[in-house]
């Protein structure tokens, strides 16, 4: 339990939607500097992001994408950070951290620098427990247990498929919220990490989040936003929805809680209004959807669970609105990209018989 | 939200298990002394329980039951802390806090004495969230918030039926886990309150436990322990599940986290194995026919929905031992002695045709 904490250099990708501000970057430098990171271009192709120097780097914009993808790019949002999830797509690590270029450091409550990505990687490498709640939190964690009650059969836990870490100072409200509460501040340092139960859908953000690749990364497509789509800023969500039905299926765990991150600045609540609006009214849709979603016990890989998935929001969230056939058939595509670029030993096979021989 | 929490003194009662020190009630005397006490012995008759000056207080002994529920009192376990349900039957109040006698007054980390009794009311008089996890924790505390993708038509919440406190010092572990882990001290304030989710069970230790009687006080049985029962330790186990099944079907919420008390000792692990070893293996059958029980739509009282369980109980569990026979049906005498001493309307009315007119 109390051994140091692995680094996995070479197993963890950090996923970056486009760097605004080259702070970011420098007062990550000491905890980044030892890992590849992946940033994707939101907007304009033409202007070059800067990245300081010592950082081992890959940059694609939307040119890139739509040559590594060809017509399948039309799964990736354009305008949006919702482009971050091609960077999930070309990584080939088993581990993915993504953050936003507004979020910094935090500090402990001792005053110390919080290493977010250590406090990921613990959690990612420890089981969860989706299948009955521990009211001590983590009960893998230094001076933690099982409680009384608790089941030994159920103590091995789950393989740990998602860590959602959450914000210091500016929480992640929505632009209502943001409107009604324009202080408000998150200043209580909560020191948990637990498991979402089986069966409990969470809103999953994307500011700073990791997961394990292999596990779940197909499930994570952050679906069709920003530039002619009618909505903006529900694609983790979107994400979350799909992500948590389908590790309720398969028997894998996400975590929520430490490590925090210090989000930097709110983003302007008239801008988020305009593209959360759809959002606010179909989420009392869709959620009702998720909570009642099956997957039938022949879906045992994430592709063929996100494919069933898929079928069922065109036949059942159409009637909300025309953009639902389109995200279902989105993420068709979006399975059929995955598939291309991570050739595993099943498509291998398929791609052999229908394109001849491809090298490994 | 930032007003005073009320103090609810004339419409709380503390119920306690036998006083085996008269440091207890000094300790928290500041906290206890303007609510009325409800003391129920768990052993001896004979022996004398000396409770300090300036307490406000009943006490029942066995002869005590005994009188006042005639033979129904075979559902009050004897030599046993479950005998403390008793307590939740007589009284008369909205709200019952109930705690052990090893449990005493914890400070936060401020070095602030915790007024338990306070953060219990603050969570019973504000609503929990069973439907959607809030990932910032309770949003109804000041300073939080539901999150972005929260969605708003659950955000009235539900009302809160229990809420279950937390130790620092001694965790609440099974024999076995205090065998393997003597020494383990927890020692991590966690500032958080949060909802157990709809359909997620989780291990309700008695020791720091208040609950809105009116709501679900007839779930609160602490069934068939200690003096000739095959099983001990299970009291608040069993009444756990049987409250959050209830609690799922009725719409009501749970929340768990602060307050903190300090669990000054730990019971011997040996004896603990004694009591507890039919439990650790018969809880491994029992959770998961909690976890597939469900409730008819026409159960919309406490009492129907314990009446429909301890049916389920008796055709479920009986397989496991004889026991669940005996536990079925004094889950049913408890419903009966509930509802002999604590006339509603309903009930009152089927006094009134069975036994003439009854006064109110």
């Amino acid at each position: 339990m109390a051994a140091a904490t692995p680094l996995l250099k070479d197993e963890l990708d950090i996923v970056i939607p486009t760097i605004r501000n080259l702070d970011f970057l420098e007062m990550w430098r000491p905890f980044f500097q030892p890992y590849h990171l992946i940033i994707v271009q939101d907007g304009d192709p033409s202007k070059t992001i800067k990245v300081p120097e010592g950082f081992d780097y890959e940059l694609y914009n939307r040119n890139d994408i739509n040559r590594i993808l060809g017509p399948k790019a039309s799964c990736i949002s354009f305008k949006d950070s919702a482009c971050r999830c091609f960077g999930y797509m070309v990584s080939k690590k088993k581990y993915i951290y993504t953050i936003d270029d507004d979020c910094f450091v935090a500090k402990d409550p001792s005053g110390k620098d919080i290493n977010a990505l250590e406090q990921h990687i613990k959690n990612l490498l420890c089981p969860s427990t989706p299948h009955f709640f521990n009211t001590l939190y983590d009960p893998y964690r230094d001076g933690a247990g099982f409680v009384r009650g608790y089941p030994f059969s159920m103590r091995e836990g789950a393989p740990t498929a998602v860590s959602h870490g959450l914000w210091l100072n500016i929480p992640d409200y929505d632009a209502p919220t943001q409107l009604v509460k324009p202080h408000e501040r998150n200043t209580r340092y909560v020191d948990a990490v637990m498991t979402i139960p089986k069966g409990t859908l969470f809103p999953m953000c994307g500011m700073n989040l990791a997961f394990d690749r292999d596990l779940i990364g197909p499930a994570m497509y952050f679906g069709l936003m920003g530039d002619g789509q009618p909505i903006g800023r529900y694609d983790d969500m979107w994400a979350g929805w799909c992500t948590k039905v389908i590790c309720d299926h398969l028997g894998l765990g996400i975590k929520t809680g430490l490590p925090y991150i210090w989000h930097s600045k709110a983003s302007n609540p008239f801008v988020n209004l305009k593209k959360e609006y759809n959002g606010i009214f179909w989420q009392e849709e869709i959620i009702p959807f998720f909570q009642a979603a099956t997957l039938p016990k022949e879906c045992t890989t994430v592709q063929q669970c996100y494919l069933e998935l898929s079928k069922q929001v065109k036949e059942k969230l159409s009637t909300i609105d025309p953009y639902f056939t389109k995200l279902g058939d989105a993420m068709v595509t979006w399975i059929e990209a995955w598939d291309e670029l991570n050739p595993t030993g099943d498509n291998l096979a398929k791609l052999s018989i229908a394109d001849g021989p491809v090298k490994k």
